[in-house]
């Protein structure tokens, strides 16, 4: 049993924590921090945990959070920057849902979200948390970056393509759209239901804090001797409330003859949260709404040099949560899906 | 060719208002205020509104309005209070969506709004603009309070009941439901795409301010020797946009023999925005989006002594802005469906 | 470890009993019937379950399905009837999703149903499976009759009320509204994603098979010296999947000083599966979905003789699949919670 | 004032259809057909248009249907073949809203539809009904043959880059999402509430039937000297009714100096239902919602070699039924925009 706090817990990446850690078998929930809702219960913010969660949100303290063993920060960007280097000097795992240890590079990382970098002593300790690219560091690492939810699902579904070298790594596409929860919980008009229901459009095309993220990754797939990935990431807003679907595009390089579909069969046979569909398959958010499953499908249409994947997650659950207590079992050395077995609800 | 303006141009009820007097042909619209809005072209808030309309917002100003033929009021409710007295002297025609002159009680009206009442002077001039009870008056009228959306349908649905004393009128019941446009383009997490879809619940069943302004309604339609009518309101929230659906419930007298089917058939018969429909139909709201129409049905399941009625407007047209187009050629002497003749928008 | 079998599989709450049972610790799913997807992978028609479940349906047989502990039936009214005799005879226990053996009365039963009731014999032998009516006969019981989505979600509502003679039986009403899942996975085009969402109606008003059911389970609540309850009940069809709401009315008895919270918490205290929510709040469906919890409040709008009560369940979990495994759980003398302990999923 | 008639009124083109006509000042509506619903009010089946139409459906009779000016086929592929001939013998002017007559080549046709071409003779008669590309021949026409609405989408989208070469014509792609009223009126599991609310899926991207007919049209906006353009084209289903969203990709040529923001604005300067939004905007289907309106905008992510297009319409309007009144409007002389002047419903 070990201890575990989280820092933020008002937001949905928050109650999505809850919803997973209250059925964990090695956790034991000890503090929950908010400044605004200090005082209040959980379950009266979140009725669904109610007789699950007896909790009630404190104002974060360096002192309670130091006696947990792991502490989730589900925060809007530089909170953690602020609070994470007391925890890290006490030993505390740290596992962050925000973006503040997700870019490597200080300096990039302050261009896309316009503030200085609070925290760049910690960046060389960072782990990037993508499992299927990185369990040997997680497994090692005290403090971990939770990729974010449009990333998770764009670096899954290349990963097969780019490490081993089949497309042209300078016309990469993705074309992907989200669920609103997304956008978190905050009193906005542009998410109201009146605003955002019965209608899609894209948003952010001329650039999206998550594309340097991606980048980064797809860069870090790649071997040195090829030319730097570049991509196009449109991303969409869906009227629906979970999950993230992308579609990816890219050019075969002409002298491919590989088959794509047992490509992505055997890179993934071993993750226990990636699934590739049978060929022919068009995988629906649905199908991993509250799972922490990833489920892909690769096709070539009218057998032409264009290759297109569909990846599909829960981005709270994958996409955030779930993938941040994925790694908390990596770094504990829990079995890599407790707690994370539930069945996606369907219908 | 009148000419016409609009205070509080920004939230739904003002874009309904936009969108419906854009086309109608005896209008031209030569004001629309907003004080966070001012110098913002319409069009670039709203883009539906693209090459249909040229006007930008302006800080309301009374010179400015005072030339206007009419004035609607699309605002929360304590503005109408301030600003009308002085159009209402240059003999503007005034009509009002908030709630501010749709109770003849200013105590009452200050208990639910729970501010002082800001203009009784006004009062007895106000006309409550529920055409199919008051069109008579209507025509008159230099100011008009138009009901709320609620109040619309409800009312509608007893009219034929309560004013023919065919029911108990302190066992009245009204379940009631709206859709999420009702509440406003205000920031709010409570009405947030990823709070609101996907669920429903009830609201303010202890009492919404929509409780008095019915119940005045009801009491207009009894006889002087009947028992006051009391009213059970239960408002509830739908995951879509628009629509209102109520469900009435009434006891009817023991010796009632009528035909209930005929009553509410000739009661409405020459009504242009009540449509009847035939024995054994449940309306959809749906039937009625974007139009002016109420739609009713009425039935006595299992020919017990229950009267069910049931009743759906769009909230935003019939509910709102429709209806208050409607008071504006009733009191202008247009056709009384000018500009309101769209068929709904279905599927 | 039981031997669980289920007949007709590829409905909602097929896949929702698939759910909840390939998680339950004591169950082996040994055999799924569907006639019309003979020899098809359960996870090829509900990809949910890919990872999860490797069964194939097959056409049901007696030979197979008597050799299990316990046999759902997530069938059509009147399969339960042919297909239940043999397996009860081999002592095999019998928990029926379907209206088969819901009503005690075989006449009424064929009156609602349009057709014969199929087995009569049987109908001494079944138990209305509402645990919190009545435990102790399902404890002892071989073949249960889980209730219908709406008929839990209502009784459970109106219990404590009719239990205690609080409320005029004769006037008792029943707003309801559930999701789209509640009318299954038949192709039917009043069920189409472009009829049904963005939009809301009531249906059946006439007369619900649902209502009886009700009216029934109302009956065995009352003491034999009352006045039969008699209810009104209409449904409506809410834009959603998941998720009954009923809103339930009832009129004090004029002598009644019993505070309505206190005694709805007193009469729910130790059952694991109904959460009676602090005075003032509105149970929002989400609340419960994918959960087997119900979720009740109690109002008395303007301190009148009107009682209110707002009743939330999933129409998949309480209202059908998981109330089936919580019988189960009774009948096999598991804990009564096991496997149905999940969070409910919010957002 | 002409005489119109409707093949096949009861799917969704049908009914938007009706919802435009019943409001043209030009249009006398004589005659609808349905073979299921002979005999039925077309109001009965579309309560929206209860007091807009008194039509009845009746079985397709070809003397009945000879005597309108105008008549449009609104039916599923296949039965415009068999029924235009005689009409066009006999003078009266077809627009086709179906599949029937949009593929020039005959045999490309049957390969995609999967059965013999029905009406090779007409081919060279029909003219493809997109004003934006070819008004002067529908100008002429006797037949025109209406866009799918996928292809309205795109190549509105592509049009100033491809008739400019500007863009490597062999690297096109184009990720689209439908509404589900796309799908139509089809009893169909995959296009129940529950199946597809709430979800988010791609489809048919081995190959949709609106592909060969973008390529075609693609090809027609070529100069002869150019390469052949090459489409990718993945069509997804959205959880909503209503609505077109394309995101258009295209590698711009390397010496391409040209501002795309000015070069869509000046080719569409004169168009009335093509609206170029400003730099910077993202538009939203809802914005067209309801009206015959398409709307663009073009962006360049990170000043980069990639243009990307996002392009929206209501597909039963611009997509089918206004873009269909649209030709007619052309054929008959009418003002273009006559009955298409509608304001998008909005929220």
């Amino acid at each position: 049993m070990i201890k575990v706090g989280i820092v933020g817990g008002t937001g949905y990446t928050g109650v999505e924590l809850l919803r997973l850690l209250v059925s964990h078998p090695h956790v034991e929930l000890t503090v929950i921090t908010s400044r605004s809702e200090d005082g209040v219960a959980v379950a009266d913010i979140y009725p669904s945990l109610r007789g699950h969660c007896d909790l009630q949100f404190s104002v974060p303290d360096n002192n309670t959070l130091s006696q947990c063993d792991v502490v989730f920060f589900a925060t809007p960007h530089g909170v953690a920057h602020k609070l994470v280097p007391a925890l890290y000097e006490n030993g505390v795992k740290v596992i962050d849902l925000s973006a503040d240890f997700r870019l490597q590079d200080a300096e990039l990382w302050s261009e896309w979200y316009g503030q200085p970098h609070g925290c760049e002593a910690l960046l060389p300790k960072a782990v990037y948390g993508l499992p299927e690219m990185n369990r040997a560091a997680i497994k090692q690492a005290q403090l971990v970056a939770c990729p974010g939810c449009y990333p998770t699902s764009v670096q899954l579904g290349f990963l097969p393509l780019i490490e081993n070298n089949l497309v042209d790594p300078e016309y990469l596409i993705a074309n992907a759209a989200s669920g609103t929860s997304g956008a978190g919980r905050q009193a906005n008009v542009d998410a109201l239901h009146s605003e955002v229901s019965d209608s899609f459009k894209a948003y952010a095309s001329a650039g999206h804090r998550h594309l340097p993220e991606i980048v980064q990754g797809l860069h870090l797939m790649q071997s040195p001797d090829q030319a730097k990935a570049k991509l196009t990431f449109v991303p969409h807003l869906l009227p629906m409330v979970r999950g993230i679907h992308s579609t990816l595009y890219a050019r075969l390089r002409v002298d491919t003859a590989v088959d794509l579909q047992t490509l992505f069969e055997e890179r993934y046979a071993n993750e226990p949260f990636v699934d590739v569909m049978p060929a022919g398959s068009h995988p629906q958010t649905r199908s991993v709404k509250s799972s922490n499953m990833c489920r892909l499908a690769v096709v070539r249409p009218q057998g032409d040099d264009m290759v297109v994947v569909m990846s599909v997650i829960d981005n709270l659950t994958k996409g955030s949560s779930g993938q941040a207590i994925q790694n908390m079992n990596i770094m504990c050395g829990f079995d890599e899906d407790e707690g994370l077995r539930q069945v996606a609800l369907l219908p």
